[in-house]
């Protein structure tokens, strides 16, 4: 009798999307589609670069000349060289320690392949939902939570005592804020201190404008030995809908097995080999061009268009006496709701009075109460009319 | 102390390729790289079908005009729909109950994160080696061989005792030999019988030209009740480079957990949202070209062109006076070495003589001692070629 995996039990069954999707299908009996405004989709909202579908074409069109066979698992040499050039140029990271992938979520997810259940895995709440499932899904028992409030600055503080694997984010989603250098390097000495290690999802890393907020965490001193890195180009150059993203894992990084260290690059490269093929040629071409003097330019004025709405909605919150928190190194608003109203009965009103669709934070976790999540990952138009709705309510 | 998953230690460490790499390097210090013929790989060698490479480059078109972002995590209805009406016409399995993938690698190695630790599991040897290596990173224990042997065809034979769940690939790889409907329904009889999901490898039906093989294990009276079908565009549409497959999961196949039945579709969906987030769009337009009129002429030219010289190698082979199996539903051919050498002085003997690059029967495990691989994804000039050394040799 196959017997199936018991850790489906213990997910949690409240999605939130479905139930978003039936608050809207109600609206829509009162409003035309078009006048629902949603500001709360974590997804990138303008057309592909040029540059990069141009790349995409002319590789699809040497494929159709050549034959083009399976790609090595880990990635093409020419994108695993461009992300290390552009990406790490000072740190010491080389391209054989950058696999590529086909999106950071399959990778974070799938990284707890490496590691023993018992190991204890610290979660930062509210936070990608990811994190959360994908750790029970994998048996993960000893689970413990890191607070993102107020008080911790919308970013989450070492725990008290020794945990294995930390899942951190930043700029972090959903809250908008990025950790500092200060609060990066209390997370690196607390791993090396504990012999733990680090998942580090830099989505947003593109977004950043802070001064004091590092690129990379191998800026810190001593991350090379106890942390991973996940990027991505879905948000920096609208690769939602395309797939590509790379994970950096230095060959210092070791885990213990039976009291033996191992590498954990060995173990993901033996991982990959056995349950990857790689991503999809054409796709990887896109990737690279984004480094291309073009490329960088035109994505670099996508970023530059979100960030400037991230702004505009921001300081008309604030003017319209809201408290919000964020949008300044990430297009993410996390906006606290007045008069002390549940995240889902503000979300209910906005949605009612406002036609605006947000995210309420317990989608993101229990520690997400109190709060709903606004993207600016929309256009100007949108985000104006959205503030006038809004400013009508407050 | 982030402890490792132990279960990479039970990998066994003979990977062959390395060695192959090592001895095709040695050969090339005597002959020029162009002189040896890699008649190994299991990788389509045509260029990519025009209108494959039309419908993408006009999807990447449309996305940089208007945004496109994540797209569902089991694919986009458009190409769920095609393959259900063309796969599946009049097999009753509906759109909902195809997953659109990146590669079958991917889905028939992560269908194990579904299953208890404790399910035994059979897998055919010689076998696809992701089949076993997956099941050992999964902590799955339990593990049967079914033998491929002259004597069963080569093609397994249920076992004679209860298992939990079934590897099968038909057409068989390596063997390249597929297995008849009574054969799967055996099977199909067997998994009713055991209460076991059978996990069925389809990435060759493309190939099959004989009679009383099925399209889909799907034709088999009962399959719907305890079958999953994993096939791809990769060997018929000259995808492996691109990455699109997709898994059939009928509603009605059932796991038990914790004595309660729960759908093994309902589980895979949750599994998927989780730790997928799709295939790239372009790459989905492509895969559902190939079910246009243009389409379905190209890749079923590609499909004759590797058929044609399949038939051609074997006939060749076989007027040598060899002996060697598979080769009519599927483009691969399984070659027992002559004068009862090993796989390996056999392949050495073909590397030295004839610059012939095969593969080695143990390369799928231990089953396959005692014959090579010689795959058909060629050229017709260089088969030729081939044929001629060889015949030269034996």
């Amino acid at each position: 009798m196959a017997q199936g995996s018991i850790h489906f039990k213990r997910l949690k069954g409240s999605y939130i999307f479905p139930i978003i999707e039936k608050k809207l299908e109600e609206l829509k009996k009162d409003f035309p589609a078009a006048h629902v405004i949603n500001m709360g989709i974590g997804d990138t909202s303008l057309p592909l670069a040029p540059s990069v579908a141009k790349a995409i074409s002319s590789a699809v069109e040497e494929m159709s000349l050549t034959s083009y066979g399976y790609g090595p698992s880990a990635g093409y040499a020419f994108l695993r060289e461009a992300v290390a050039k552009n990406e790490y140029a000072n740190l010491e990271i080389t391209p054989e320690e950058i696999f590529i992938s086909d999106g950071i979520n399959t990778d974070i997810t799938g990284i707890l392949d490496l590691f023993a259940p018992s190991c204890s895995i610290a979660i930062p709440t509210p936070s990608y939902p990811a994190y959360l499932n994908a750790s029970i899904l994998a048996g993960k028992e000893n689970i413990h939570f890191m607070p993102c409030t107020e008080k911790t600055g919308f970013v989450p503080i070492p725990p008290d005592h020794p945990c294995d694997i930390i899942y951190l984010c930043s700029p972090h989603n959903p809250t908008g804020v990025a950790m500092d250098k200060e609060r990066l390097l209390q997370f690196v000495e607390y791993a090396k201190k504990n012999h733990s290690i680090i998942l580090f999802d830099n989505a947003y890393g593109a977004f950043v404008q802070s001064k004091n907020v590092p690129n990379s965490i191998f800026e810190i001193p001593g991350a090379d030995k106890v942390c991973l890195e996940f990027r991505s180009f879905s948000k920096s150059a609208g690769f939602t809908g395309l797939r590509c993203s790379y994970l950096a894992l230095p060959k210092k990084v070791q885990t213990i097995i039976e009291n033996e260290p191992h590498s954990l690059h060995l173990l993901w490269d033996k991982r990959q080999s056995i349950r990857f093929n790689g991503v999809s040629y054409p796709i990887q071409k896109g990737a690279s061009s984004c480094y291309l003097p073009e490329g960088k330019k035109e994505t670099g004025l996508q970023v530059k268009h979100y960030m400037t709405l991230a702004k505009k909605l921001k300081d008309g919150l604030k003017k319209a006496g809201q408290t919000c928190f964020g949008g300044e190194d990430s297009p993410y608003i996390w906006w606290k709701t007045p008069d002390g109203l549940s995240s889902w009965e503000f979300f209910d009103l906005l949605l009612e009075k406002c036609q605006l669709l947000a995210i309420p934070g317990p989608g993101f976790g229990e520690g997400g109460e109190g709060y709903i999540r606004l993207s600016a990952f929309s256009t100007e138009e949108k985000t104006e009319k959205a503030l006038e709705r809004l400013q009508k309510l407050v």
